[in-house]
């Protein structure tokens, strides 16, 4: 989310100014009155992390030096073309290895590549789109051009963006806009350059987070009239587009790919089981036997961590408000207690409650010397961080994201990544979880593209279940699985068709 | 369901005889097409075991010497009643210990009587039953009656009563109709005897199974005018109330509490983890360490199944048809295979789909010697066992509920339970699951019976979610869990109201 | 061991009388000083369980109205041979099949008949044994016999015997002298009956508890001039032998096969992770998950019961002496207590230290209501029962093995087994178990048979290294699991023979 | 291991290089014929690992633009002493931030300073010490010297000192020669600096890995006549002490501290289920969730890493080659296989043997494409890494401690640390792991020093079990776990001292 991102240095660009402190003021709004659907769901996107740091989005190659802005610079693709606006160009061959590797572990994107490229399903397409700017992406990206569709990208974080990536796409073609360590004016810039094209009009967006989607919206309101649809990633821009929707002010279908039940899986469950051990070895090199630990909430992402630290050798405690989820915390074999009532002893605080202030200053006042405080959950919300920013303690860095707290008895705190998103800031996702979302973005684009007309109103949808179910078998091959057919005898019985879907909507997983 | 429970020896009684045939026939119509929703749910109930045996249910006391029917006893209780129809009204004291012992492990309900016994939200209503009669029941209709209820009971099934437990409630002055070993006549015999009485008509239904809603239905379709609502726990009786509604049949709300989270989780995943371990032991003390073993489905049985033996030290392999669930095995660490490709190296075969026909002959053929095979899926089906009585091969009962059967080569397979639910044959359900599922049912029960006019319609409801968490919070105290409570600030920012709902209706748990 | 077994009644005969005596005051004097080898050992092994109860042990056929004592009767099996004592020749099929049943799951004996077979290796050999008498002894008597050797066999507990084993055993010519119920005169009859032979003289014991040995010490010292070997498999019994070398009184070589590897984590880890879950759920049906459990002792069975129990879902509190063992439940995420901290809190409380007293009337009189009490460990001493047997608690035998003590508030505790062996009493021993014990006693027998003069002293003696690895090779194809095997290079690098031993002796697995 | 350090540029010093000459000889015997004692037990030190690259090393500070060798440096610490050879001396401040972080994470030692420090049970003595010098180490040496004792200390491995640390030492007046980088002459020269000095001689050794010892041993054989006793750590230096004792050729008693219980269990079991993650992660960012692994051996590491990657969800094959480990592997859930059975289908290979060529160029043609090799067990050895470097392959670094080889067919192998261990090489070793190994040999000083005339000869000697247990009881407190304490009436029954030691030698843990 912008207001997350960066302070706003208005540019004199008053018709683009305006528009920014409307749009502002939404969003401030937004912050106050979370809505139900948006928040309640409690869940954690990889995309939300558009904030400052990302730690798998370190450059490969030296740059640092080079102080032009890209905007400033001359540059052109062997081909000769020059629409794009990235870093260095000459980066390309190295971000080429980077693509290729991430194709290796993308097998859905390039079986999807094959399976739908006879029909070239996106011909036709012109899809706008802004994302984080990795090898993954790329390799989304490539496929939709295999698949028949024009695409135009710029990045949905001023920070993440790969550069040698980046310069791969521009030499491949592609129009990309982005580099790391883009200005607010910079990004806005970039998205701008993406839609307001001379003789090209987009007619699907696949937007993270929800700041490309309201830039044509503010800027470009007549654009919509040829867009077919929007496809979300984030829990923010999914937020946004179903307040658009209950304010009648939706124009075209959108389509929700966060709470595709794959995606959920992937980004919370299995993927946090693993990067809260990867998170907390690499920041503390601490050994997990014998530690005890409070995970505050048992959703997807607290049943990772607690599975994880478990499985170490930890001891794990878990604070609920949901009596369900604290019924199975129960049934999993961990302790149900008020957070006060363990906060002394333990050795680690973990919060994953999409909640604000679960810890609070007087939770770390009480905490034991060398405890440590991190973030799974949601934003940087969940530790009350600015309540230590009191001239009595002592912030002290003493490796990348970990600082130690100190309190005037020498007692220290260590707090890991400022009280951000501990698995985004400290460890890496892997590219199998990533290549679930690009997976299912692909093929959002594709439904929402093929569509007959009449099957999509100016709504929010979630993904059709059995698309949900086709992303997953195309993930199967990585694990050699085999499913199983039905026969046409139990296909009758179960009242099933052979290729689905195969669970009512409401099947919980 | 009926036609799985005993063959019809159909009385004399032309009235009752008529709607039996007319009845039969629907339900077998039903056994030939099952609808989407009943059957796709995939979903297993206690209450499906209507068939044969159910090891719970031994009787305690012995009274086989007794051949008189108890139809044509003279009994009364120490009160001088002889409104309820037993195997033995001598034996209410030992029942009487029996229901002693189950209120210490059903901690809700004795909490719901103090609770809600001040305002007693059940005076008035009188309540018609027809469940299993055990010691946990009676527990759940004495709550009933202590917060105001008038109750008439009758059992679900022929085998599953146990007598000391029917004379206990008798002697209490519950009016109960049954007994251990009834026949088809007077399984029905007893229906009828709970609701043609003269100077009361019932108001509320409690049903497990959809055979005392059908009779009525039958024989006294007016009764209908004065019921408030028909509390179904089975999915068998959820079925045939989803295919009355889709009929416009259905003339009063219903309550669906088979598929609430907690009941869900309980009966299937947290209940089958343990019983699959018990019900193998107590059948071949096998060791499991080290077995090989292919669970079929991967649903929440199939989890249960697979993480208990997996810690076991068992290795596990799993089949699925659904891409999703595939995708999960992986992920937890199994194979997935197909059948055929293990079936010849593995030691158990264990069902868990819900299907037919999972394991044929032809794998029955190719198992190696020794091995097991056994059914936690869904009632009789999913293992053709039928295809095993061919004059070929040879049955020898080892063990109660243990067959093996042979091929003439010498080799055994070992069939457990002939292929019926293993975990209701050969294990027995906790009283703390039994418990979870009798609280849904007060709680729905209270809720139809006061809820305002217009709040619910002729149509099939699901417990609202604030129940369910009501239902798991009861059930806290057990495990000394300590729930947090959200701050006024917290809930605003959540959007959420302090004392729940805390989830949107699709959270998968 | 004797003194747990039975009240002496001593019988008539003056001689056998006097040996008695003598005999008790010796164990009398071991009870109360301990060796250092025999008890700090701490190990648990299934043949201490010569106590009253032994669930396996059930009789398969009905002969409860057969009043006539075995002594008085005159039996003959099909070849004419009258030379045991059963009590039922007729049961002899029954028991035949029995013995089938366990020759398929104790594939190392019948690999050892085969690849023993053609030399013959205990040609010569005459064995007196004295053991329990089940299917599982009757494949290692049989490959005893198959390798050459003539047996003769009591019991060495007189409620363990199998008389359909028995009688099976004595159809096929063993002269067997056993059956279920004897009586303490009984017990020394049998004995003397395999010993006291004419015109045969015994060169080989195997024994479980020492006490057939000592019977041959008593009563016919003489015999040990033939005799070229003891092999012991019971803790009491090694200790005995321990304490027999010690006092420089031990004639012969004698095989500890208690201590070896395999042994002691098949009877001890493996084997009470298993009946851990298996002995709870049999006695009580509880529901494990989210139960609060404390664990008293953390060697091999503590081990085993913690393993189980934390991966259904329970909470696990672990007590200790030994600071190691202490360091190691922590870092397998154990809280460490003393009892006093959980006992009031806990719904399980698990003896398993080979101590005594370690659950005082103190603990038990702090309990809650229902908590569940049992022993794991060693013989009935860890749990104080005696201290329950006071006039102000109430004791009520709920079932078969579960027995609860009321206090005068009111509240119960269940006490399964009245503190005597969990595993041993209420759960059942796996065949696969039983067969690591016998083929450890058959390679024993063969390797004192064999070896040459002067390998063996008269002292006792570990299984050599080498046997321990064989007899676990030996089990391997029942997981289809296949070895790898050393190059000559990389033997040469290890600096070891290809065919082991692998590790030195201290290895600790 | 010298020879596995670096190539040997020798001298020009001639009666140093006589010297070098001879123990090089003697060690490439040693390489050639392992002797039963060393080789046999597989295990696996911390301390091994004196090959090239030790990730935890990494300098603090930037001194590397530094290029005069500290050799030729005059530096002097704040107290004028010049005594000491180190990097930088003006790093002291930052080193000794290090140093109290690390007595933070060391509660053992710290402890010990405090019980110990009253009676000064080193006083007198003068310890010459050859260690990895970090933090860890630093704390060992302030703690002996807080217990009466003087140290000078080199390094015992080119790579891993940390130049800040040292200095610190140097500030507090330790004599310390060492720093990050030495030449292969700079090595003897520092060792010689320790211990050829006028007016003080050593009295104890604390070696790791033999090379100070043996330079005592050729150099200043006389020395001996004053040593009371040498402490070693490492699997080498154990060995070499063996060879000497057998040789008849060891003067003065020795204490192997490698296998102690905790040590072991620390170095092996604990540390490496948690480091395989770790280093498995660091490298790669590959997800654990549904990905086969094969792991050879079964020992304390290969069970480690077993446990680990179940519980991430990975599909585990073990390949073994002694039938007992090959047993407790199926036990634990693991399919036992032979290399060659599943080479082609496994995502990652792990070596935990201590054997060499485990994985060949052949097993390495026949991987799929992407697969992950890395060793976890014993020097560079398990991996054929040598059959790598041939003309048809390419290799390329992809990151530090990752490369590619590339077959000609585009086949990629991820290669971890080029064969060398992963754990030390990619990963780091938690603080609490030094601790344990630190304070076992801080008490195996304390032991020797201070025992009576006669108790030690002049042999290779094992830490007394009671030290053992004491080293674990001082690491209880970190997880506030609270021992109990056998009653006088225990102790009797068990025959054991109320303090230890409670098992007998045998015990396996």
């Amino acid at each position: 989310m912008l207001s997350n991102k960066k302070k706003y240095i208005v540019n004199g660009n008053s018709g683009i100014k305006a528009q920014q402190i409307q749009f502002a003021d939404q969003k401030q709004e937004f912050n106050k009155r979370p809505t139900k659907i948006g928040r309640r769901s409690l869940s954690r996107s990889i995309s939300q992390s558009s904030t400052d740091s990302y730690s798998s989005a370190a450059s490969y190659t030296d740059s640092s030096d080079d102080e032009t802005s890209p905007r400033d610079k001359q540059q052109k693709n062997s081909k000769g073309s020059s629409d794009f606006c990235v870093k260095n160009i000459k980066q390309a061959e190295f971000g080429r290895r980077e693509i290729e590797i991430a194709e290796q572990e993308m097998p859905a994107l390039m079986a999807l590549r094959k399976r739908a490229q006879g029909e070239k399903p996106l011909a036709g397409a012109k899809i706008v789109g802004c994302t984080h700017i990795t090898a993954q992406t790329a390799v989304l990206m490539e496929t939709l051009g295999a698949l028949g569709a024009q695409c135009r990208w710029a990045a949905c974080n001023i920070y993440s963006t790969l550069n040698e990536v980046a310069a791969a796409l521009a030499e491949s073609g592609f129009p990309v806009f982005a580099w790391k360590g883009e200005s607010e004016d910079d990004f806005w810039w970039c998205i701008d350059r993406c839609v307001n094209v001379e003789g090209w009009q987009p007619n699907m967006i696949l937007d993270d987070g929800g700041d490309l989607t309201h830039w044509i919206y503010k800027k470009y309101p007549n654009m919509f009239k040829k867009i077919k649809g929007i496809v979300e990633e984030s829990v923010t821009g999914v937020h946004r587009l179903y307040q658009l929707s209950k304010a009648g002010k939706l124009c075209v279908p959108a389509m929700n790919v966060n709470d595709s039940v794959t995606k959920q899986k992937f980004d919370n469950l299995y993927c946090c089981r693993e990067s809260i051990l990867d998170g907390l070895k690499r920041t503390t090199d601490m050994m997990f036997g014998g530690k005890q630990v409070v995970v505050c909430g048992y959703g997807e992402v607290g049943k990772g961590c607690c599975a994880a630290l478990k499985a170490m050798g930890s001891i794990v405690y878990v604070t609920e408000i949901d009596p369900i989820c604290a019924l199975q915390a129960c049934m999993d074999g961990f302790r149900l207690v008020k957070l006060n009532e363990v906060i002394r002893q333990v050795d680690i605080v973990i919060t994953c409650t999409g909640n604000k202030n679960v810890v609070t200053r007087e939770h770390l006042d009480r905490m034991k010397n060398s405890c440590i405080v991190c973030n799974m959950g949601h934003s940087n919300t969940e530790i009350d961080v600015a309540s230590l920013r009191t001239p009595e303690l002592t912030w002290e860095r003493v490796r990348s994201q970990v600082d130690h707290v100190i309190w005037p008895d020498g007692k220290r705190i260590v707090l890991l990544a400022e009280g951000r998103l501990l698995n985004l800031s400290c460890s890496t996702v892997p590219t199998f979880v990533l290549s679930i979302t690009a997976t299912t973005q692909a093929l959002a684009l594709i439904e929402l593209y093929n569509a007959p007309e009449g099957r999509y109103k100016q709504d929010v949808y979630l993904l059709p279940k059995k698309m949900d179910e086709y992303v997953a078998s195309l993930h199967l091959p990585t694990f050699d699985a085999h499913l199983t057919e039905l026969t046409d005898e139990q296909a009758k019985y179960l009242g099933l068709n052979k290729n689905g879907p195969f669970k009512p909507n409401y099947y919980r997983y």
